[in-house]
């Protein structure tokens, strides 16, 4: 029942809790924990709770026949109280889901399965910021060329690109957490959010419903206020985008001519059917594959929003699929860019070398700065472009150039341009950067 | 191996046709074809040739394996190759998937499914058309109100409505057939888009491969140029686009207050699990979801046009899941659709109710018109207005008010205003429409 | 300089802070205080810094000019300080925009921009609140229709649809604040982000330029990880969606046969060239175009985050647009929204109407949740079920029809029936919900 | 009136072309030749006609106060009809705008502005296609490598790619000019689709005005059938996605440790303000972002298909600005590629080099091909991977390793190895696909 082609785009434990059958099996939780809630407040016999809690259990039940009969009802509630009906006896059935509307069962079953979904998905985060965490440590003062607009820039610690991936996922990881805080809700309105059948008791039944599955009792009903909901889908998606970025970042350093990272997965892996040697770089490629598709459902929740009245005709059926989608792919993004990170083959003798590569070009900022205060930045410039241009009309290296021209010669000694073209004097604030994304990784709630 | 909730959005064929098993399958249609055409250039024994083809069975085939593999490897056609190797001598094996790259079998294999996916959707296309078609012949003078900005405005026949149903289903209709000549390609290229391994035989083997599989031969091989691709997503966006306009309208006529249609599926359909009462309009209110879940891919084939240099790291894979989803989602809205008109009850009694409840007032624009040649249309708008108001202030129909008003008594007679106050004789060229989309759909290849 | 049709969709404030010239101006404010900051800690001549405060000024500046001139540099800033070093004397033109890049004055600048953009949706967002909370204070005891899928469902207060409004708009003013905090941040990193200009001194001028512009300093620069940013564009998408969900109710509740309530703003507003009678919901429609036109920004933001290495090519190019462009359009529906609803006409005797136009089936599900102590779920549903077919058949309504079915009779009385069917008494806890709304939105920080 | 900033993402004729003021003055063009239509046809006297083309003149409208009045009326229509009245006498008042509703004349300005923007367009694809070509003819044979996952594969003629880039380009500027005949329709139904105004004559007037302004009669007017439109929309983001394609390669090849073409532009393009030496690919990074923004326009139009009734509320006047939005973003990818493209400095030189420069690893494929018929493809792919592997392994070219390879050296003799490492050898059919896409583009209606 699960589609198999989900391998390449998600995880196990992710397709599982976004499965047809799991959502069955949370809807079945809401049924059991809305008669138990209901007993409790006194409402329904404990022995009918009793028996609904019984009769909840997703096997003997039809999936595909259910949502069949569910294209026919218009909600999946309809044919799965059909079928609970048969297991209850006609007294008790009576009282199953009653005061409830479907989308009280449905939108609850999707925040349940949004909690483990984002269990799983933090999991994964984690393993990126350990992942990077590692790498900054490691290189905290292995040179490469920054690069801006893919130019080679100045020189920085890889150790600062990897500060920057872990400040990035650790961000990801606060913000998913605030989400189970501030989007996993319990929706309980009945008919139109009314909870108009339960009288006077229904603020009752709804905080102990909410005590029975751990969630949290929101102000008011949420049937037709889908903000929270679009927000928690945008969260997600701002997560796919985030290990995006990651995987861009280790696809273009494992270029062939850049070559700097390889994904590193043992035999077999990121091969191609025609070219014995290839090596691709699979797991980022599949991240990036997988972001865009969880980043394509945002939209989806976004139009959902404007949603008619009490309950939206099209908009609310359509988050049915988005927000499984969003999960499943912003989830598979986090673990594919886990994995890559985990495995990366880091060549730091090649960062070097592509550093000098271009002619020592990126030191030219540094050049121009530490000539400015003796010439001015404007001069200070002009002298570096002219030697730039003449270094590469003849092939000498920037800092030989520099070195042979009389008003730079004039202005710095030979010690100021060993000094200047090292790659780690240049580093400015980096080292700052790279101690602070580790504090606040290695902070009180890291691991919480 | 098929996502069971489906079967809200999509359609039996179409979940079949885009299942994991039938990418397989299209994958060993594509390998089978290869060999053949090779054996028919004479690169490749025809004995060889058989054997692959023999090989070339989805029965035995572990298919979520080969999806977990995929993961791995980066592209399916990776282990799948493996996993025929296994039934092949070594020589035979040798020649497999000869010349080739493995985004040639999948887009092939993409392409295969495309094929039938079009012919799905044509049929559920079909459907609206004929259903369209039948309304407009037998409402082509029921008289309702139009409505602009949802304000009631002037009468139309219902008959108009649905022959403007039937000219958008025939466009979308002849829309996607056009992409089945323009959009339905062998792709075929090998590593690099040279089939530099068949040397000089390369064209004459794709000749013969685009021949086994009846596909036509594009002018290049398309590997990182996906515009027909985007167009092909695009052009099922838009027929999705094209079946929410007319489930927005079914929808809206469908209201409470409204009542002028009513999808009429027999027992439980669109029920509540609430509200015995209720009768949903399920099939459109599904469609729009569809809909909108379709459309969501469009940006997704959209961005991955921007493919990097000769095979794209990240788009393409993502087109992999896009294509599939906007076919399942377009084809699913079509068929709710089709249901829904096929089954629709017209309450022409309560069409003519609504247009006189508003106080007659969706006759202001012809009173108006009428009066303009008298009086000019400035002056003729302002007495409409002035009536207008008076009527609503107390209580009076327009028509009474109108006759009432000496300076309209004075331009117009008794039985000006009864012809003006009788929804057939504005229509303008309401008929002349409504023969125009019917002839359409008549037309030579309006069965093709 | 400003587009004249963004009249349609935005408000003067937001079109002026979003204005070219505006950003031009936040771009010299940027130089200013960087120039003030490096003087401050001892950086740059205090003299030099005032020289450059004062270059810093737009009138003199050829706005067209400058962007033109962008499209050939890349970026505004260079032909900026073009400009600016004209105004200044070599010594100081040497210290201008010292140890920053284009990418820190343009991000900061953006930054300005979006702190005086939020201020302005706030205050839109308060409007809609006001209006929102007035309209469930008044109408807490209003009767009208519960819609689901646009059908009518059960009878609830027109004050907690209201309510539903306000803790809605109360929810995105609160998200929007939490931006203010957690998206507007300093930019500064320079080249690469490393400040390796500044030497051991970066940290500090960071410090004094965030405190010069009141803006907060990030844990670290953050050129091509921009989380931050799509949150900020996302949660502006959110509130336009969230405007979207009200307008969208408005232009439902505004339609002729509905008649519920109407947007009047006077004469002239509303009308149709065509159509005298004509009384468009102009601000709603308008806002909803408005929140669709922003929402399309957000998918931008999303795509840019896959930012390459430590500055992008191409997506943070978007961004300059769609930064804009979210907040144009999500407060251009603010606004409308808030027009919309301080100006809103609610029929309440039409809500009465509308409520038992439908045969007074509304009272569908309150009839079969009395009866069910009764007789049992399952028997009063069928009997509900049944009388309301025969009701409709002969055309008496609900009430009648049940009090003359004899085993409902035997169930209830008629002094149950006059309770079942008053639709004061079918609202729950709809009170409750109410109360919680207005509570939330007279708390503490409601106006801070 | 027109926004500065889009200098960077668009061009002058197109923001000239759907500027504010063009929108006007095409609203005065529909209403001048709806006036001379009805006077042909007889409806209104020719004086009047001619009266009315006089008045409908730009100078002297206050443009942004007809759009400050249009957010209050709902359509730019109605204050620019007022303003027409002041300059009419009162007869020919009375007939301006005669039978037509807002939408006739802003759908009709719009396809009269789409055609302009169409005809800038493709002057600027021509210029890809032709810059493409140019490439394609002066490169055909210079070998570099071609890339499948940003990995080095094989080698190909540059003149592929650009033949490539040619197709592509050629391919769009097809689908634009069909958009000319399928999209560019006259949009006239009146109030409601019906023309009820003009009686029988309806269709004589719509002819005339079709013939009046060049525009193509549709079958049915498409008030709320926006499947055509939003085709136009769909195509033009496919265009710029196209334009993506060529940028995202120019940026790529340009990166530092690639460098085998370079933009180039003269002094001052592509500067940076930090550092001296940089030469960034300001046009294509600056096409790929007006691409971006292009395609963000798509789902406004899809989304906006699901029109409600006879008139959108919301979706429509979303189109006002997604239409224009596409055109200009579309059109500036377009331009920024051909300005790219005409001037790209291509070094075959460093083509050449970095084939090389990875141990001559692309010409893997052509080895194991050529191994195969002797000892075939698993053993032919087995030996390849394991020289590839001691190659690497002792700094050896894959050529040197091979031919010391004893196997090797059975199966092929060194002629063969010299042939096989030979780029120019591996092209397969490269030349004639290269000749396919000039043949193409110096077609019969290549320059039409």
């Amino acid at each position: 029942m699960i589609d198999a082609s989900l391998a390449l785009y998600s995880t196990a434990p992710l397709v599982e809790t976004f499965s047809p059958e799991a959502h069955i099996r949370q809807l079945l939780v809401f049924e059991a924990a809305l008669a138990r809630a209901e007993a409790n407040v006194g409402i329904i016999p404990t022995a009918a709770a009793e028996a609904i809690a019984a009769a909840c259990r997703l096997d003997g039940l039809d999936v595909p026949g259910l949502f069949a009969a569910a294209a026919h009802t218009g909600t999946i509630v309809i044919p799965l109280l059909h079928a609970l009906d048969e297991r209850l006896d006609p007294a008790t059935r009576d009282v199953l889901h009653w005061g409830a509307t479907s989308q009280d069962a449905i939108d609850t079953a999707l925040m349940l399965q949004s909690r483990e979904g984002l269990h799983a998905i933090e999991a994964d985060l984690q393993r990126v910021c350990a992942a990077s965490a590692a790498l900054a440590r490691r290189h905290r003062t292995t040179p490469m060329a920054a690069r801006t607009l893919l130019q080679q820039a100045v020189p920085i610690p890889f150790g600062l690109k990897a500060a920057l991936w872990l400040a990035l996922a650790g961000r990801r990881l606060h913000a998913l957490r605030r989400q189970r805080d501030e989007a996993l809700l319990l929706q309980f309105g009945g008919a139109a959010g009314t909870l108009a059948v339960l009288g006077d008791r229904g603020m009752a039944v709804a905080e102990a419903l909410a005590g029975e599955l751990g969630l949290r009792l929101p102000d008011l009903p949420w049937h037709a206020e889908r903000d929270r909901l679009a927000t928690l889908v945008s969260t997600l998606g701002i997560t796919a985008g985030s290990m995006a970025k990651i995987a861009q970042d280790v696809v273009l350093l494992s270029q062939t001519e850049v070559a700097e990272v390889r994904e590193s997965h043992g035999p077999g892996a990121g091969g191609s059917s025609a070219m014995p040697h290839k090596q691709n770089p699979v797991r980022t490629t599949l991240a990036l594959a997988a972001a865009r598709l969880a980043v394509a459902q945002v939209p989806v929740a976004l139009a959902a929003m404007a949603a008619e009245h009490e309950r939206s005709a099209g908009g609310w059926q359509s988050e049915w699929a988005a927000l499984p989608q969003v999960f499943l792919y912003a989830g598979g993004a986090a673990a594919h860019v886990a994995d890559a990170l985990e495995h990366l083959r880091v060549d730091a003798a090649r960062m070097r070398a592509n550093l000098s590569a271009g002619g020592d070009l990126v030191f030219a900022e540094s050049l121009a700065a530490a000539l400015a205060p003796a010439v001015g930045r404007t001069v200070a410039q002009g002298l570096v472009r002219d030697v730039t241009r003449s270094a590469a009309t003849d092939g000498r290296s920037l800092r030989q150039a520099a070195g042979e021209e009389p008003r730079i010669a004039a202005a710095v000694t030979a010690a100021d341009l060993d000094r200047i073209f090292d790659p780690e004097s240049a580093w400015g604030s980096a080292q700052a950067f790279i101690d602070r994304a580790l504090t606040v990784h290695a902070g009180p709630d890291a691991d919480a």
